[in-house]
């Protein structure tokens, strides 16, 4: 059962300009990217700046919907501005000059009236940054998980391999409760540990990632580097369909959304 | 005028041993290393906690003083504890669930009775972070000086070659008002800035540093780096022994102290 999305967007309205721009945000102080009633998102802060500038509503679509504290080095975000008055450098040096450097912006511009940052992606890659280290690294420990236990990159690189490829990853998502007839198959491009002078590197490519489902990976592949289970436990996990077979999502903080791909040069 | 400071350090008293310990922190949260009133400070906060855990007070060694918001990766301390009851393993854990993530403490161990942080140390590494590019980027912000007009890394170099071997930086220093006779002399084994991925980094070496040394040179070679000052501005300043020769040192959270040198294998 694949279902796939439309990946063409309607235009904006007559009179109004396309806009895209790139965006980085440490995720620290956010309960993830999407608008959420009380609490402080990216989506709710940025929305309401953007539209503060512009002085007209925005709806904002982006690449990923990254989850609470995960973080992005290359987010896309697309929205419909008032064509008459729109200047992309201003409003890029007004949103960095408001929102920096906690959220910062580049490239902010006007496109063709049918590019989405969400429909028009091709594919995200995500980064997990793991400390494996008797003891925590202090100027790093907001952006990376620190685990104790020594670590077998080849066992986990082993398990990382049974995931590339289209898969249902229902083990590996967390439901939307309004929308019950979600699909969770994806294809996974490449999915890759390696280290990175004194950091764990978990680096992954998908046309698309369901909720939670980085760090699901990610937590049950430290579970097989610590030795708690088989590389093999990956693909008995996968082929069940079953959420249960996940113990513990790793944390958000480690989580960058580190690039999102599109077909325009 | 050359002032050699001694290098062999009194031994604890009877029934002490002498602990060394190696430390990393975020400076952030502390208003540098030194121990001052009403300001919380690595020294006084580590000092309370290792006399807490010993139950005897406490007086500590260090590689280098650093000043307000610097960090260290690699810090060396020593102090004297009552022989009877020592075990370094214990004290190490101890400090880092106590102290931990923020401060860090690794190979917490009894030693030579004549070893000393400070007066043992036969070189000092800091490292300087630069992000240099047009917009800031919110997951290094916190440990980098955002410098948004491109820097002349060629000119810079030209300039830190200037201060390798010896020289008396009175024009680098800050004056310590209760110690006039002070020696500002000081041997720079090397000075270097390169491109660390999208990091502009500034490494050196010297026997020792003093006050606010390394950033009163980063930032005179960040405003050469920019063109507003010739690359032989340096060794003017230099020889000026004229602090009114620096404008502004580049601030303290892009500074670690990076490494301390010992004899001991």
């Amino acid at each position: 059962m694949v279902t796939m999305e439309p990946r063409v967007a309607l235009p904006p309205p007559e009179g109004m300009v396309r806009v895209r721009m790139w965006m980085a945000y440490d995720g620290a102080g956010f309960s993830g990217f999407a608008k959420n009633t009380d609490v402080r998102t990216i989506e709710g802060v940025l929305e309401e700046t953007v539209a503060r500038v512009l002085r007209h509503p925005v709806k904002l679509n982006c690449a990923g919907r990254t989850d609470r504290g995960v973080h992005a080095r290359r987010q896309m975000i697309t929205f419909d501005a008032d064509a008459e008055h729109f200047d992309g450098a201003l409003l890029g040096r007004s949103l960095n000059r408001t929102l920096g450097p906690e959220m910062t912006f580049q490239d902010v511009e006007a496109t063709d009236p049918t590019f989405d940052a969400r429909l028009s992606c091709t594919g995200r890659t995500y980064r997990y940054h793991v400390y494996n280290h008797p003891v925590p690294d202090p100027l790093t420990r907001h952006t990376t998980w620190h685990v104790r236990e020594p670590l077998d990159l080849d066992a986990m690189n082993e398990a990382a391999a049974m995931i590339v490829g289209g898969h249902d990853f229902t083990t590996f998502s967390k439901k939307n409760k309004s929308r019950p007839d979600e699909s969770f198959y994806r294809r996974m491009h490449s999915a890759e540990w390696f280290l990175d002078r004194d950091q764990t590197v978990f680096e992954v490519t998908a046309n698309a990632f369901t909720h939670s489902m980085v760090r699901s990976l990610a937590g049950l592949m430290v579970e097989i580097g610590r030795g708690r289970r088989d590389p093999s436990f990956m693909a008995t996990a996968l082929e069940a369909e079953d959420r249960s077979f996940v113990l513990s999502p790793a944390p958000g903080h480690g989580l960058v959304l580190w690039d999102a791909l599109y077909d325009f040069s």
